[in-house]
């Protein structure tokens, strides 16, 4: 029995939605980029989505844009950063500059969304966004535990605030057991079905001329060995074989 | 001496910029979509853009947008799938649909990223993006070795198309090594600096009245298991010990 394959038997989405997860959006200006962070928030399975004293012109059009979702109309807002995560145990602010002179120690986000994964286990957590102009302020940044940066390159760390959140969001989902294992390919055509095609794709050489009887032997094998590097499946082995028996009786009349 | 610590001293972007990454819209439609994939991947240090038939509104529009990237300038333009994937080793195309009767292995971001990066090194490949609407056409999907689907949940798999860029592209310059090392935090304070605050804070709740006579021993040892659950910072631990020292001076005058 071949080993069940993440990979190949679980392609649709195993994200672990979790109502444990706040995404807060801090003065957000731009509309799109409120609804790019709902439509993200969508796909990867969290719902929560708050904001802190946005923009209210930007915050009515990502309402009453066509394709605007539900975590867009649940969305709750709040005058402060301290309302917004009064109920969470763990507060993680993201920055795209490095470290600052801050007490607040910088995690890279491949182990600081390991951490606020275990620990979404047992209390809310939320993750702060600042602006698109100006991010989060030392006074945002105060009301955080840690802080968190996705590995950008120096020359362009700062990200675009809808793709920010959606990376940080898959690293959260993200399972690193799909990433162990490797994924079985399809059915690979069985050893006779292989040799079937191996003694047609000869019979087809020799009708055409390809095979001179003084080197006949070193290339039935030098074909053998070209076609198992095919690594055929089951069914493009059954191709293969159809298409051969064609060309051959094309050859033989 | 501690271990060097990646998401500590290398908290700035270590994303191993290549080359040898195409990223390929097909037919995209908007001007916004085609910026934020530049922006993504100037973020991770990809910088090979190709657009395969783009709606030429849309490619102008994104060109002379006030921050188009160099990434964006030096976009290439070709008439058909095959001709931009003409170069690579790799063609891997990217669906938010689960798997089609198609003979192409579907494979998972977390492990298709990690199948990418490898190749990556002996070899160009390319990742194919549909447009917004429809996604990679059957005839598109002929020219891949293979599939790939970010993790997203069944009940909204479509993601925006900029946001799926990202996603992607942080996944091949994600460090598994960042996310197992643990971060070291600040240097801690020393236990007698520890003991110095917990010896503060006794006297200052002993003025207060907070201690009684009856239960002083029980107390003592409550209040420096509480002071040792702080986690104190060296920097920290001065602060505390400066404000506690204040405070007795005010009790005591």
């Amino acid at each position: 029995m071949p080993k069940p394959d993440v990979n190949q038997t679980v392609p649709a989405g195993a994200a672990p939605a979790s109502p444990n997860l706040k995404i807060v959006l801090v003065s957000p200006r731009n509309p799109l980029n409120i609804g790019a962070a709902a439509r993200a928030m969508s796909n990867f399975g969290f719902f929560e989505l708050r904001l802190v004293n946005p923009y209210q012109v930007a915050f009515r059009e990502a309402k009453s844009a066509v394709k605007a979702l539900g975590v867009l109309a649940d969305a709750l807002e709040f005058p402060t950063v301290a309302a917004a995560v009064a109920d969470c145990g763990l507060v993680v602010g993201t920055t795209s500059t490095g470290p600052r002179v801050l007490e607040h120690p910088l995690r890279r986000l491949e182990y600081g969304g390991k951490l606020i994964a275990r620990k979404m286990a047992a209390a809310p957590v939320a993750i702060l966004f600042g602006s698109e102009k100006f991010g989060l302020s030392n006074e945002d940044i105060s009301h955080c535990h840690w802080l968190m940066r996705i590995p950008t390159r120096d020359a362009h760390a700062s990200m675009n605030l809808g793709q920010a959140v959606a990376v940080c969001l898959y690293e959260i989902a993200r399972s690193p057991a799909a990433a162990r294992i490797a994924p079985e390919s399809k059915r690979a055509a069985a050893a006779a079905d292989v040799e079937r095609i191996t003694a047609s794709l000869e019979n087809v050489l020799a009708r055409s001329g390809y095979v001179h009887t003084r080197t006949e032997g070193s290339t039935q094998m030098k074909i053998r060995r070209l076609v198992r590097r095919m690594n055929l499946n089951a069914h493009d082995g059954e191709v293969w074989l159809g298409m051969l028996r064609q060309i051959l009786w094309k050859l033989e009349h």
